[in-house]
């Protein structure tokens, strides 16, 4: 059977991750349950769309995505199932499906509502386990999407931030996330760079107004615990610190500033 | 094959786990492993016991479900595998089974003694991983119960607290445990509630001296950094903070007061 | 499918696993991945070595094991593949694979270059997704190691503390690493201990210079909150605080000294 991935805030202490593995496998016995993760930041419905579109950018076709990051469970907000590159996303309408929606072309989109896919009684707090899993697990097994509920075309796109040229030459964006091991992911992407580069002016990167140096392409070109900038593996502009923290290094966390600026404009 | 779930308090960044699985898929090779949690506090056998509890309620028949939390690994404890709904419960003898033997019908248990069935040298701290795992998966195989060992009837049953009447109305309860969210989950349950609520007099909910509101239904209810009490997934009353750290605002942990009394009794 | 095992330092709240998913089931989708674990100290490569050691005696012949801890992703290291025991390690040479290849015996081994088997863009910082995940997926699918690059015969092997003889009689050890229980393991094996103990001198176990006790069978030979020293189920001389945390009673870490002198032997 298809896989059915799992992006959550739930922590994995707890008992809710069994739960929805459990009704999951309850629904379809033969299914193949993957944890992308649950750690999540809790409600940190932002870092969960990055998440679920690095997911969808490399699981195969017909994998279920099933994503919780839901603060606002129990409210009027929908509960979406969308099929982007063949894959399906079941998360609720809170903007987490975001990055999938803006990048990737939307094949069909419904809003989950058929209770005859979850028939149990659902809890105010935990609609992960009563609706999401048993859902999943009827699309794993091949349950068409129209069958969930009615099509819809609205979709709770979050306002990113985006990066804002500087005059005369520059980029100022910020750290979008700290990854585990410290480094600054930031908005800035390499479609960004490369316009900035055509101008042929030397750059540098500052994390506010700390100076981290030019773009580099890997960290063997700087020593241990020296820092550099360089595009990393979302194709971003990431600042780290070779076997270090950049977070600590230079007191960054999401939302710090991050430029680009002529190497000699120390202003 | 059917689940074999794994419930430890081994945490993850060990070689713990992955012995487990290893002696898991070398006794089964095609048995389907499925964590549900590894992050059981230390030693902790209530939370053990309820997740354990959950795993059961939500998982099919036929799954297997392995319990490690054992900080009487080494000592004349026994191990045992019993059967409730139609799923089998591995597990030290140490109260971790209190749950689920208290909540479902017990259709056999055994002492689990048959070095057959766990063939190699058993070490005095990893019992998981010599014991347990080999004999999980040969029941995941098909071994029946009654040949791992004598059957036996007594069970170790936690004491857990239970809420007590106050007069001449309310309820005192406490804190179970405080979830991934920083969610306090009592033990007073819906039916404690529903038969309180039977003496229609308008109740408050206090964690100590601290008010937190009359029971409402959902997060929804309540706006952004507000208090809220409700009953939670596991039927069971919750205090939380919508998208903040109940545990921080009450400084409430496993073992604090929490009441539910008449709105006008400050005593 | 054969097993796929993880074993990496990539934590679990970012992409990075997913990823890693992803791509070997878009490689191979019937592959059967399972978590070790992806809690290694970041760049902790000694850490890394034991993990991955543990992994290859409990699983069975055919697991592919993916070990990525990394830190000179992007440099000129070479990625390996190695047969040991049945099994498959696929690793960057820089020591991951030194208990494995010391211990057991090594039945073939190429340097992973050819890019057939890992067709895609190589990012320089994230090699796990780009190069050794399909790499793995193609293995457990079918493909000889011959094909993934030139046989090579050098690894790279860290040089890990070993421990000394004391006169005229003792051993001094020190910390490897200390476990999710705050337990302490050391170098010191049961051969070391069993050669010693051939003296018939009774022993007690130091902590720099604060006394653990002689070394016990099990933690049921003392009271709860009491130190013991023990042979754990690495088969290595462990140092434990009965339900407590011998790294917070003895202020200790990886590298801290421990050694068995003489009962009376206190200088």
């Amino acid at each position: 059977m298809t896989p059915i991935t799992l992006i959550t805030d739930f922590g994995t202490k707890d008992h809710y991750v069994g739960s929805i593995k459990g009704t999951i496998l309850r629904t379809a016995p033969a299914a193949r349950i993957v944890d992308i993760t649950h750690e999540i930041g809790a409600h940190d419905v932002v870092h969960g769309a990055y998440v679920l579109f690095e997911a969808v950018k490399t699981f195969p076709p017909g994998t279920v995505h099933v994503a919780v990051v839901d603060p606002g469970v129990g409210s009027k907000r929908r509960i979406l199932a969308g099929r982007y590159a063949g894959q399906v996303v079941i998360a609720p309408d809170n903007g987490l499906i975001t990055l999938v929606h803006r990048h990737l072309p939307l094949e069909e989109m419904v809003s989950v509502e058929n209770t005859h896919y979850f028939p149990g009684p659902v809890s105010q707090t935990f609609q992960g386990r009563d609706i999401l899993a048993p859902v999943a697990a009827h699309v794993a097994s091949g349950v068409p999407l129209v069958q969930l509920g009615p099509p819809t075309a609205s979709v709770d796109i979050l306002r990113l931030p985006e990066p804002v040229r500087l005059e005369p030459v520059g980029l100022r964006g910020q750290v979008l996330f700290v990854d585990h091991f410290g480094t600054l992911i930031t908005n800035i992407n390499v479609d960004d760079l490369a316009s900035l580069f055509r101008s042929r002016v030397p750059m540098e990167v500052y994390v506010e107004d700390q100076v981290v140096g030019s773009v580099l392409t890997t960290f063997s070109d700087v020593d241990i615990n020296e820092t550099v900038a360089m595009v990393g593996s979302l194709r971003m502009l990431e600042v780290a610190v070779n076997r270090g923290r950049a977070c600590d290094r230079f007191a960054a966390a999401a939302g710090t500033e991050v430029t680009l600026r002529p190497a000699d404009d120390r202003t």
